[in-house]
C-alpha cells in the first residue's frame, strides 16, 4: 500500500493579524510547518497552533525563516552561514517549547520563503540549515525540495530527510520547479492539481510544463491552507488519494 | 561546609552592540542568566555565550524578558498572564537549542528587568512565569527574589526554586529590597559588599538600611558583570568566600 | 448650518497582513488617523494609505502608538514622558514624508490605543504627547477625548485641539466613556448608533448608560472601518447626518 | 580659497547600547549622517543627536538603512525599488521631526551600509533612493560615492548632489573603492590618511593602491567617529586642512 504525507504551512498569523485557515485545513493534512516568530507568528499564536496540532493529531515541524516580519521572510537577506545556522537553531528551540507543552515530539524542519529558495540553489545555505538542525536534534527530518541542493546538504550533514513535491506547481523536464514569473508556473484548476498529485504518488512522475513525463521521488506533497479555495483543494486532494487507496500518514511515523 | 551559588546576567550584547564583560566575569560566577532575544541578545550572541559557558563549566539559565529591545526589558508592559506564559516558554525553548548544541542541561529560569519586578509584587505574573517554565520542563529551577511573591508562585506551581539575594543592594527590615530611587539602595564600596555577602552566606543575615540584622535565606547571590568595576567586585566576592571556606557551586549540581 | 467631522483609524495593515476596509470606508469619513509603523503599518502601507487619502480628498492625521506591533499598541507600556514625546515626534515626522509626497498638509495627531487611554487619565502622558506635537509643528490639532485630561494637556501646551465623541460607545453621567468591560459599553445596533450621533451633533448631548441626557461638546465623531459591518455603519451615519442638514467637513478646513 | 566638508556617521546608539564617540567627534566635522531607527538608533537617541548638532552648529543629513537592527543594516536585503523608496521617505521624515524641533534645516541624505553598497552598483537602487528623497523634499542633497552609479541616479532624478571620497580607504586606478576584503583596502596610519585627504582636497587626486595618481572630484570627505582612535584621526585631518588654508564648511551652506 502506498503512503504519502501532505505538509502545509500553518501558524502564520501575527498578533492581531489573522492569516490562513488553519482550523479548516488542519484535518486534511498530516504534517504542518509552523512559523516561529521570525517571518510570522508570535508566542501566543504558536501556542494556539500547537494546541490545534495536538487536537488533530498532526505531525509538527519548525518553519524557520529570515528575521523579516514586514517582508514575511520572502526577501533574500545576505546572512552568513553562521547566522543562518544560529537563526535556525533559535527558531527550532522556540517551537520545541510549545511541542513539549503539548506532548508532541517535533518531526521535521522546513525552511521558509527566501531562506528555502536560497537553500535550494546555494549549498552553503542548505548546509547552514542542516547544521543548525543537527546541532539541536540530529533525529529531526530536514524537509527538502526534491531534486535540489537541499537534498545534498542533508546527505552531507548526515541528517534524515524527505523530499517534497508541490501539488500546484509546474515542473521542468529536469524535475525542478518552473519559476513563478513564468506563465503556467502555478496550477489553479482543482481537478488538474488532484490528478497531478495522484500521479506523483502512484506513478512517481509529473508531467512537465513541456508535456514530458518526468520522474519525481517525493515522500511529502506541499499543499496550502491560506485561502478558502486552498482548503477546498487540500480536501479534494485528500479525498482523491484515499479513493485511490493511498494511505495518508506523516513521514516520521 | 557551606556552599553558595553566584549568578550573573550574561549574553546581553545585541548584534554589533557590545554590553558587559562576559569573558572576564564568567570564571568567577557559578550560574549565568542568559538573555534570549526579547530584551537583549540574538541567536549569534546566544551561541557565543553558551560556548563560553561550556568552556568555563558554568551552569546556565534562561533570562526571559519583555519583548522590548529598545527599552532593554526595563519598562513594565501590560501583558496578560497567558502572554507572559507563552513569552517565557518561547524564550526558554530558544535558549535550550543552544544548550543542547553545547551539551549543557539547562538549570534554571530567572525573569529579567520589569518582568522580574512585576512578578515580585503581583502573584499573577509570578504564576504565569512559573506555569511557562513548568509547561516546557518541570525540572527547571525558578530563580526567585527571597521573601517575595515569586517564591509563592513557584511553590503553588510545584516547581523547584531557589531564593536569591543581591550582593550590592540595601534591604529593608522585612528582608525586601530598598527601592532604587531611595538613597543608599545600591552599595558601591567593594569591601562593604564583600562583607555583606560573607554575612549572608555564613550567618544567613543582612544588615538592613536601618541598621538591624535581618534573616535572609538565599541559595544564590546575584552579582554583576557589566562594567570593569563590577568584574573586580565579583572577583573580590569569590576570593573572600573561598578564603572563608565557602564552596562555590551551582545550585543545581 | 451645523458641521461635523467623522474621523476613522486607517492604514493599519502590516506587511502582507491586511486589516480594515480602508477603500470602502474612506469615502464616508472626513478625517483619517494613519498608523505610523509603531503599533501597525509600514512605509509601503503608509504610502498606499496617503495615496488613497489624496484620491478621496480626506484630511490626514498621524496616529502614533506604543512600539508594540505584536500587541497592536493596546498594552500599556511604562514609557517616560520624554520617551513618549520623542516617539510621537518620530511618528509624526515619518507620516509627514508621505503627506508631502501627496501634497497633503497634515491636519492633526490622535494617540492610539493604550497611549490614548493613558493620556486620557494621566496628565503627564497627555502633556508628553502635546509637547511632541508642538515640537514638530505647533499648528497641528491634537485630537482629544471630550471631557478628559487630554483637553487639559492641549490647553496647557497651547496647541489647537478638537474634542471627539465615540459613535458607538456608552457614556457615563459625567460625559466620560463607560469602560469596555462593563456590559452595554459598546452599542452594536446601527439605528441606535445613528440616532445617537445625530443627537450629539444637533443637540450637543448624549443619553448616558443610566438614561440621563448629558452635554457633550465634540467637533469630531470617531467611527470605525475595520469590519464590513463597520463600513455599513459609517455609511448610515453619513447619510443620516446629511439628511438632517449637517455638513460633513474636516475640522481643519 | 578651497573649501571642503567632512561628513561622519552619528547617532548610531540604540536604546541602552552605546556606539560611537559622537560628542568627541562632532566639533571636528561639518556634516553628520544621522541613523533613523531602521539599522540603528531610536527616537530618544535621535533627539539627543540633533540637540548635539544644534549645539555644535553641524549640518545634518538623514542616514537611511535597511530595516535590520540586528545586522546593523550591513546585510543586503532584496527589497523592491518601491520598498526602498518608501523606506527612505519614512526615515527622512522621522529625522526631520527632530530637525524641526531644533530649528535645523535638513541638508542631505546618505544611504547607509548595504543600501549604500547596492546603490553604488545597481542603478535601480540609486534611483529608488533618489526618488524617495525627491518625493519628500527635492532640495535635499543626495550624498553619492564619487565615480559611482549613485551620481547617475541623482542626475537622472534631477536632485542636487555631492560626491564623497573616503579618508581612510584605498582606491583603484578607476577612482573606485578597493573592496574591503583586499589587503590594504583600509589605511590605518594617521599621517598617511591626513596626507591623502590634503591631496584629495588641494590637488583633486588620490594615489591608487597600484601607485598611480588618479583624479577624484569630491565635495565631502567621509570620516569616522566610532573609536577613540577614529576621533584622533578626524582631529588630525581637520588641523592639517586648516593649516593648509582649506576652509571647512558644510556643502549646503
Amino acid at each position: 500500500m502506498k503512503t504519502i504525507d501532505l505538509n502545509c504551512d500553518m501558524g502564520e498569523s501575527f498578533g492581531t493579524y489573522v492569516l490562513g485557515y488553519d482550523e479548516q485545513a488542519m484535518p486534511y493534512v498530516t504534517s504542518i510547518n509552523v512559523a516561529c516568530g521570525f517571518h510570522a507568528s508570535d508566542p501566543d499564536n504558536m501556542a494556539k497552533t500547537l494546541k490545534l496540532a495536538r487536537q488533530n493529531g498532526t505531525a509538527v515541524g519548525a518553519h524557520p525563516g529570515f528575521p523579516d516580519l514586514v517582508g514575511f521572510g520572502r526577501r533574500a537577506l545576505a546572512m552568513t552561514p553562521a547566522e543562518v545556522k544560529h537563526a535556525v537553531m533559535y527558531q527550532i528551540g522556540s517551537l520545541d517549547a510549545f511541542c513539549r507543552a503539548e506532548g508532541i515530539k517535533m518531526q521535521h524542519v522546513k525552511a521558509h520563503g527566501a531562506l528555502y529558495n536560497m537553500a535550494e540553489k546555494d549549498l552553503s545555505f542548505g548546509l547552514a540549515i542542516a547544521e543548525g538542525i543537527k546541532a539541536v536534534n540530529p533525529d529531526l527530518y530536514m524537509l527538502c525540495l526534491a531534486n535540489s541542493l537541499m537534498v545534498t546538504a542533508a546527505q552531507q550533514t548526515g541528517l534524515p530527510f524527505v523530499a517534497e513535491a508541490f501539488a500546484d506547481r509546474a515542473y521542468t523536464e529536469e524535475g525542478t520547479l518552473v519559476p513563478r514569473k513564468i506563465a503556467g508556473s502555478v496550477i489553479h484548476d482543482v481537478q488538474e492539481v488532484v490528478a497531478r498529485v495522484v500521479r506523483m504518488v502512484k506513478a512517481g512522475t509529473v508531467i512537465s510544463l513541456s508535456g514530458k513525463e518526468v520522474p519525481i521521488d517525493a515522500q511529502t506533497i506541499c499543499v496550502h491552507g491560506d485561502t478558502p479555495g486552498a482548503v477546498e483543494m487540500v480536501k479534494a486532494i485528500r479525498v482523491a488519494l484515499e479513493r485511490e487507496g493511498v494511505q495518508l500518514k506523516a513521514f516520521g511515523r
